[in-house]
């Protein structure tokens, strides 16, 4: 089973969606309207696995508990909302010692303090594996969050930063690169811009890697898309292989109507314009004029 | 480290609580107060994991699905809250083909319907064993959810049910027992009844034994308690010692004025004044005038 198939089977067994819920299964996060308040919640949650996540001879506690919660927040930011909590589940390997979940703490904590991020409750466990999942609950004005799927034809495509930086890093393990893979920075600032100033039409995080990415946000939206591989902004030593279906990069991908203006830095992160949505089949995305097989991250495929 | 050096660990390191975080970490669930909201929110957070808490020659897909959103809506009915949303994260182990998968979906669903609880969102993922972890929301008129720290000394220590069910079912594996274990009922609208018409001074779910759950809630309330083992409504079949230590019963522990009255049965479940609390040292628990050691069930407890 594909992710896809996977999600198809949860959705036909889940029940209707309940009072409140406005946006369930399907976008980078969920929607819920409290009674009385002028405020949706959006909500998200992202697993971090030994072996699967990471590797504990590669990456040190710290990092692990930064990079678990900044998955949660680069969602958040993809919705053009503020972070408020996290809930935080983890099941410690029995190589993880004090000073190992120390670290943990220290990393996820650093993050939670520089993005105004509560840490509310969570669950401890013991397992074989290190296991976490964190659970993040962000804030946004009613009715205002951004979704996958209002990208139309003709809106403009853009993304924030460089990409393959991640996985050149993951790679090289060293520089500016794997600092972006070990200390994502979640766009939370410039999703509240793209959200308020730009008025996006549809917005997503680049977690499993640009091709991946945009067929989804094109599924969703019921369109086609066009990009060209010399407008692509690749991370100073990435390849092109990377920028496209690297993942983990974290950067925001977001459409805009065809007359938005856009600077082309945002507090000093550059916006570059890749392409267009079109009236084509929908999640079908050309490169150059040629299909763009969506290669990025996917734990349910067979390879 | 046990537990509670943990626990230490992590409150010393989280940032203070953020703007409409009402309680964060140590009770059955964090409060959230949405911005002009008549409700607060609860939220809690709990795992389930392959040779931990459950095996797979032992507990079908369906069992482990009902029983991974069955421990956070106990700790929503011991807040006195009712159920919004969920969040499913789950990591498949090799072994989880798609009837597995749908059995899970199928168990956890059914108790979603019944409960009134939507399924909103969550994570997937591959993993070696599988792993799940649900966040369960739930509401509560706004400054009106039970803590586990309203207790005082003279108020009645009562408990939902029989206790040592869920523990004698996964040793006998048949039975009313076994249903207990394998499908228990979180007791939603009694932590209603137990809110609203009883004014309970503080409640708990039974996940963890009598004893360790008691205990926690007496050091939450800076009090003690003395119990009587020949109130104890023991499960029939049963022995005191899993009635005391057994865990997973999902009965709720709650405090009430010495005065309350309480109905015998509720919804034909029984309730049963058990002890009182006292002036004693905080956290600790007499049983028939002796220490009662909490020994329930505590993963970081070296043994």
């Amino acid at each position: 089973m594909s992710e896809l198939d996977l999600l198809r089977l949860i959705r036909s067994r889940v029940p209707p969606l309940g009072p409140g819920i406005v946006l369930g299964i399907g976008d980078d996060c969920a929607i819920f309207r409290p009674r009385g308040s002028r405020e949706d919640l959006v909500f998200t949650t992202d697993m971090v696995l030994e072996d699967v996540h990471f590797r504990r001879q590669t990456h040190p506690g710290e990092i692990v508990g930064w990079r678990a919660l900044a998955r949660g927040l680069s969602d958040i930011a993809a919705m053009g909302a503020q972070p408020r909590f996290c809930l935080v589940s983890l099941a410690l390997a029995p190589w993880a010692d004090d000073a190992w979940v120390d670290a943990f703490y220290r990393g996820l904590t650093r993050l939670a303090r520089m993005t105004g991020t509560t840490v509310a409750g969570g669950d401890l466990a013991r397992a074989e594996k290190l296991a976490c999942d964190v659970a993040v609950c962000g804030s946004v004005p009613r009715g205002k969050a951004l979704r996958r799927d209002g990208a139309r034809p003709g809106d403009a495509i853009y993304v924030s930063g460089r990409l393959g930086g991640a996985a050149l890093g993951l790679e090289t393990r060293s520089g500016a690169a794997w600092n972006k893979h070990a200390t994502p920075e979640p766009r939370l600032s410039l999703g509240v811009f793209v959200r308020e100033r730009l008025r996006a039409t549809a917005a997503l995080d680049l977690s499993d890697g640009l091709s991946l990415d945009l067929h989804r946000l094109c599924l969703a939206s019921g369109a086609g898309a066009e990009i060209a591989g010399r407008d692509m902004p690749v991370f100073a030593g990435a390849t092109i292989e990377q920028a496209l279906h690297g993942g983990e990069d974290y950067e925001l991908l977001f459409t805009l109507r065809p007359r938005a203006k856009v600077p082309e830095l945002y507090e000093g992160l550059r916006l570059t314009r890749i392409g267009v949505i079109t009236e084509g089949t929908p999640g079908l995305v050309l490169l150059d004029g040629r299909p763009l097989e969506a290669g990025g991250y996917d734990h349910f495929r067979s390879r």
